[in-house]
């Protein structure tokens, strides 16, 4: 039995996340690879409660330590009953969004602390981390662009936040790529679906040996 | 004005705390107190949406680890939005629960350890603590007679849980108070509620200064 390897996409709004997360599933899937495609918040019926919950809403709803703690609850029950199972029967998982879009997310101006976040992961989860991170990056007009469409009102409880805290939160994305270049790769999402995928693909190279 | 103070009541279920909660409250407004009754899980709109999710359904429902974290974000709720205001603003707050309870239930055998549930208070709440907390202690004989009423199925997915858990969960409230004497109070359950309420009052002479 190979090793389970567990790959997480990351990034803001748009950025065709679960695109890719389909079709880098579907192409693991035909080199042999047994995949489990699962999501953030979310991924098992309790999480995706809590998920509803967090992204439905008024965005005072909930204090900002609140919602920090609901998301590491939600991921606690994510990793205890779908990823690590699938984990120890030697599975591939690809989830959209992790641990990262906390650290993106729900830190940065008068929210948490990276080492906030990361205790209760450490507590909630054990800290389990991706073996591997993708971040899709757009160039800032791309973003501006589907930003606009965002402020239309075809968005979520966070994602419906104003485009300065979206462009620190890809800032932040950058920084961890920057920090953690063996986990974490920062991808442009300018191309097309295709050659996207190809590149997830090659970057992955050194875990299908 | 004075200075607001935070009392917890705490201790198994069927000791009474409820109604010494709203006994206790009724007394300190007679002496002039402003006070504000509340509870956990719970005690903000928000928080109470997780109460239902954390006490409704099957015990399987909720990995531990979700289960503490999700305390630990109703609790973040009521801090923020109810407990410190109050206090802020010179009132007292009573609560039916709080911290020394996640030390109980959750703490034990396989669950997490007390170093856990503090780290979580502290991202949470930063770690506040009440001035003063009384644990309602029951004789043996009579918890055993009241965890029969319980098994048979007048209970929440907590509370049902079997004897010997609620008997630990007990213990380990007994031993925070032989741990921090100055302040929680351990408070014989088994007398009348008048005498009762007489000597939790007596227990807060010195915050009545």
């Amino acid at each position: 039995m190979t090793k389970g390897r567990f790959i997480s996409l990351e990034g803001g709004e748009g950025t065709g996340k679960s695109t890719q997360v389909k079709a880098l599933a579907s192409a693991l899937e035909t080199k042999g690879y047994k995949v489990n495609v699962t999501r953030e918040p979310g991924g098992t019926p309790g999480a995706e409660v809590i998920r509803d919950l967090l992204l439905s809403g008024a965005d005072e709803k909930w204090h900002m330590r609140t919602e920090a703690l609901l998301f590491a609850a939600a991921r606690a029950e994510h990793c205890a009953k779908l990823i690590r199972p699938a984990l120890d029967r030697g599975e591939w998982v690809i989830s959209d969004r992790f641990i990262d879009s906390s650290r993106a997310y729900q830190t940065g101006g008068d929210q948490l602390t990276d080492r906030e976040i990361m205790a209760l992961h450490e507590v909630g989860s054990g800290a389990l981390m991706p073996d591997r991170t993708f971040v899709l990056d757009l160039p800032e007009a791309v973003a501006a662009k589907r930003a606009e469409a965002r402020d239309r009102g075809d968005s979520d409880r966070i994602g419906g936040r104003d485009s300065a805290y979206h462009r620190s939160v890809m800032q932040r994305f950058r920084q961890f790529a920057a920090d953690e270049p063996d986990r974490i790769r920062l991808i442009d999402a300018s191309q097309a679906v295709e050659p996207i995928t190809e590149l997830l693909l090659q970057n992955l190279g050194d875990m299908m040996a």
